[in-house]
């Protein structure tokens, strides 16, 4: 038996424990195969220099887990179950990569110098301190009895908080029984695309064209029928909303993602008109609309008509995506069906994170982080603004003052792949628009690009805006 | 205008979102309704004694939002679109109700001054100071882009802590590929079903009888066939699986809940040679393996064959549920498709606490939590064992020395619900096993209780003990 190298530590104690964690690796690595025959217990004690009973234990602890097999009169074998590991990996889709995170957006590879790829905002912002210490405080004041299992609709501090903050900063019409938190609007997304696809009739989901990139395969993927609704200078066309006799419709009315048109008065009134009409629902994704630099953030669609409309935000782009907190503010009986939701997938968000944002919306640490990132944001989305203007004239920005992305519209007969690559070659990553429209409307659709400033100080920027000059220039000779 | 009560806070600043405001909250609560013209911002601005461009401002704003109609030659009216607060709320299932968590297991509702329902650890000793320590020293060394969207398979970090964890103490066969963290146990579950029944061809999902009354709602919810397998002393029936039809099945086999059984290795043997003859998928919920207090526990049945076995924890019974952390260990490609369920539901875990937990079992303070409650529920477990002994000597504990609950089987002839509901009336709260049972099943079950000890003292589970003899003697009785 000495073959098995059975190392014991005898400091460590626990020494059938030992045995058996020897054994098992010993099967795992195929050193040992089904059908071996053990020595006696007796045997393996003098051998090992242990007591006869520490032998016994680490073979009935084997045993019981089905490692080996004691038939009386055939001592002790291995057990034709176990296996080796290298037979332990079928073939199929590779496992997941550790440190390779799945980028919907498709992000490149190679480390950019100057990231400009969009979605995230100024990850370096993140109030770590006050964060923990909001943790800290909510904490240590909780009752015992909320670290059990939590309400899955969410704490009602924190859905009370919130239906505060938002009719106040949003015009939203919430109160705590409308308030559902999610994991994230993907979250919430996804959650009523489920409940919509279990009320049957092969229901159809009408989305913008052009749309954000990361919600598109969760989308296609949620066994409805996709509608493409193209966006114009007003927003969204709601004549062909009309025409495309889809009864859901996913907008971006405060900021349009990714062009940054806002919907115009006439489109919101004919947004609300069409969903009574056709007795449909409209799920509102308010993904930035703390960001408006100009004026005040237009008020969201919800507190227009609170029945029809489901308003869906979180702190991704406000604290970070990493928190995946977010909430639903949804008429009272689908509220009811999204805290069912998740009674019966995750049984709710975790607790903690949930009294933070509690106490950092009461103490007013949230809009005090607001503002601050609001001037920084808008610092950053001047200087590319102006620094685009002098190095790529003859490109057009998109959109209002507002969020923490640029649509910029390249100049006429640009190549939009070759931009994107030949960025990167001088180490600006950026987004190509073209992936971000319907395959019928992407032929027509100009060359673009979706530029993330949030990340980058206006120094970085500016070059940033040098280099992607120079790309362009590359481009339209190449 | 002064009907509209808009009170203006002049130190306050931002005037124009005042007045909008005010408007908004006139138009909700029915004192300005549809049609109604309002007066020209020059009047309006004098009223107010504001300037004309604040008015403006305001009118814009909520003419953006829809509240408002400007048309040419006909002034500024209330549009028709904007209905008052009475009419927001559709018939249908109540609102949420904020503070009464949806306890799944049916908990009676008035407190209990002897609360010995099952399934909560002692929520009094989660370590709140060491676990918000954990979570800040990860968030100070924690680079800035892991506060981005995360890896939805969970942060590798915490996956390789978890392998070399279950692998060490579960005797697991995990490695960072295969583990996916989810939000919980039933989460991994929910998560499981839904690519189960993605692959169409209307499967089953075989369930122990009984079994946890908190997983059967979501489970008759997945969508699958559920088949009801007797447990006898020895666990899970096999044969009768096999005769279920079934290709799927969950399973406790370290402790079974609620019974407490072992699955004898016999069982264990005969499960894993049935998944290997039906091509079949055997769900290991491990939900309370830490807990075994007269040998070590059982290794996990994933250990003796990852293809076939998916392993299922969390930290709900041996921190809180409250953290909802957990994790599922999956043959490669399955690990795969869960952490493709993921990305496109939620994507992802929040990641701090990941992070803190993954500190908590660096620094070993897992390890430490765990060995002092197992010192503390042994303790308990024993004083409610020996306390029933004395007032319920007719009673029988059922299953080994392990987890955080008793099963006690009443003696013959008592009326279970009148004991549970007599046990109320003294304060003691405890929960009927009948519900546990399949309608097949539960005629035939002997009156029984599942009995939460964690979070009582001995004292008070003594006390407790005594009280529910005195139940049981009234329920025989009537």
């Amino acid at each position: 038996m000495t073959d098995l190298h059975l190392p014991l530590d005898r400091s460590a104690g626990r020494l059938a424990a030992q045995i058996a964690a020897g054994f098992r690796a010993a099967v795992r690595s195929g050193r040992l195969t089904a059908g071996t025959r053990l020595p006696s217990s007796r045997d393996l004690a003098r051998d090992l220099d242990v007591s006869r009973g520490v032998v016994v234990t680490a073979y009935e602890q084997l045993t019981a887990e089905g490692f080996l097999i004691a038939r009386r009169g055939d001592g002790t074998r291995i057990a034709p179950l176990a296996r080796p590991d290298g037979d332990t990996a079928p073939p199929g889709e590779p496992a997941p990569r550790p440190g390779a995170p799945d980028r919907l957006d498709g992000d490149p590879a190679p480390p950019a110098s100057h990231d400009l790829t969009p979605g995230r905002p100024d990850l370096a912002a993140f109030p770590r301190e006050r964060w923990i210490a909001a943790a800290r405080a909510a904490l240590r004041t909780l009752p015992h009895d909320a670290l059990g299992y939590p309400d899955p609709g969410g704490v009602p501090a924190l859905r009370a908080e919130l239906a505060g903050y938002l009719g106040r900063v949003r015009a939203a019409h919430a109160d705590p029984g409308r308030v559902v938190i999610m994991n994230g609007v993907a979250h919430g997304l996804s959650a009523l695309l489920a409940l919509l696809r279990a009320q049957g009739g092969n229901p159809a989901l009408a989305v913008e064209d052009p749309t954000s990139a990361r919600q598109l395969p969760m989308m296609e993927s949620a066994g409805l029928r996709l509608a493409r609704v193209p966006v114009d200078d007003e927003g969204l066309d709601v004549a062909a909303l009309a025409r495309s006799g889809a009864r859901a419709v996913l907008v971006t009315p405060a900021h349009q993602y990714p062009t940054g048109v806002v919907l115009s008065a006439a489109r919101r009134a004919a947004l609300i008109a069409w969903a009574r009409d056709v007795d449909g629902l409209i799920l509102e994704d308010d993904y930035d609309a703390e960001f408006r630099y100009d004026r005040d953030p237009v008020g969201c669609l919800q507190g227009v008509d609170p029945d029809r409309v489901v308003l869906l935000g979180s702190v991704s782009k406000s604290l970070a995506p990493a928190l995946r907190l977010g909430w639903a503010v949804a008429p009272p009986a689908l509220a009811a069906r999204l805290r069912d939701h998740r009674s019966r997938t995750d049984l709710g968000a975790p607790v903690v994170e949930q009294h933070a944002l509690t106490e950092f919306l009461r103490t007013g640490g949230y809009d005090r982080h607001l503002r601050t990132m609001r001037r920084r944001y808008r610092a950053r989305r001047d200087a590319l603004t102006a620094a685009l203007a002098a190095h790529l004239p003859a490109a057009r920005v998109h959109g209002v003052s507002a969020g923490i992305h640029l649509y910029v519209e390249l100049p006429p007969g640009c190549d939009e792949d070759a931009v994107v690559a030949g960025a990167a070659r001088m180490g600006v990553a950026v987004t190509g628009a073209r992936s971000l429209w319907s395959a019928g409307r992407a032929a027509d659709a100009p060359p673009a690009l979706v530029l993330g400033y949030a990340g980058l100080s206006e120094t970085r920027l500016v070059k940033a805006a040098e280099l992607l000059g120079q790309a362009v220039t590359h481009g339209a000779d190449g």
